[in-house]
């Protein structure tokens, strides 16, 4: 009989014999969440014309946070804020990205991304199973400073993608200016100063015809 | 007159004034790095049929120091160990990837890598170029337990994808079984299990004909 462990990327392969349950385990959840490298967000790339993925883009704020931590409004701890942003998008292997401007696709985002962590968190021994489903538990419920942050650096980084690309998915049909202002607040909750850099590229974006003013 | 600045990625559209010298050195590098998404190693993914950034790369081993670091023969602070993977690649943004096996360019690897390093980390303000050049050091150097578990990190990833993918980059024309051993010992530095784990893969691949037998 087939058991969903036939699904995963460490299954193509006949591993090796004589390791520990414990390693087999850690290396068939380092395998599997090379998948994180195929899934595609929106934005798009800076260096180069094509879409980033969830791994480029988790790499990318990982080294945000040590360089902006001197903006947060109240102090973090970096490396812990480094491990929320490293494990944040990895419930998409199975969930897909969502998004930003989706309403559609939110309403059962929740359900989706809880099942998806079960399952791939559940391939690792469980007290680092459970280690890897509080960070992602807590970068969700945006409660500690460090969550906040880490929010705040997902909602800026892809702001920094579109700005330089001339306005990336701010072009989206029906996406207006108080639309990605809405969007975007979140980076309030966590840093004034970057909150202020954030809407000055908003502003100006909306200047130069990059994302729809509201009074188009 | 045009300076080497006219050729960062944030030159190309006009940023926004009223931002502290501070935070714009700060997003110029931000932006810059972005680049690293578009520098491709050898090495094929296992969940799809392409070669792998350095950008995901760096990604995939910051994900894998916390859950492999018990294995780390000299204890290890997991937080900085993340620190010095998340920048272990930066400079090959003007450097390059050298292929593991290509024994040619490595003889001038050091100079192109301490030439970019120079130039990308000069982006930062003056205290956070000299921390993250001192983490690049610090890896490049491979003396504290830190690095060289680090370093163990770079070099069973790929393995891990190679064994995967059937070969991958072991199939290269002219490599052997005692090339991948001699290449990958620097594992055993850092730690004795996965050394035993990574000669298993090796083996193994040999065995199965994804690597040339010495003796062939």
């Amino acid at each position: 009989m087939a058991t969903e462990h036939d699904d995963l990327l460490i299954a193509r392969v006949e591993q090796p014999g004589g390791v520990s349950v414990r390693l087999a385990q850690q290396i068939a959840f380092i395998v599997e969440v090379d998948r994180l490298k195929t899934v595609l967000r929106r934005s798009p790339l800076i260096a180069e014309d094509r879409r980033e993925n969830d791994a480029e883009h988790s790499w990318h704020l990982a080294l945000m946070v040590p360089l902006l931590a001197e903006y947060a409004d109240d102090p973090i701890d970096v490396g812990h804020t480094v491990q929320l942003v490293l494990v944040h998008d990895l419930v998409e292997i199975y969930a897909g990205d969502t998004f930003l401007y989706d309403t559609d696709a939110e309403r059962d985002q929740d359900a989706r991304e809880r099942a998806a962590a079960d399952r791939l968190f559940a391939l690792l021994p469980a007290d680092q199973a459970a280690r890897l489903r509080a960070l992602w538990d807590e970068f969700e419920a945006r409660e500690s400073p460090e969550a906040r942050f880490a929010k705040a650096m997902d909602r800026l980084q892809p702001l920094l993608l579109n700005f330089n690309n001339k306005g990336g998915t701010w072009r989206t049909p029906g996406v207006t200016e108080s639309d990605v202002r809405g969007r975007k607040s979140v980076i309030a909750d966590a840093s004034t100063e970057l909150w202020a850099y954030a809407q000055k590229l908003i502003g100006l974006g909306a200047l130069r015809g990059w994302v729809r003013r509201d009074r188009d």
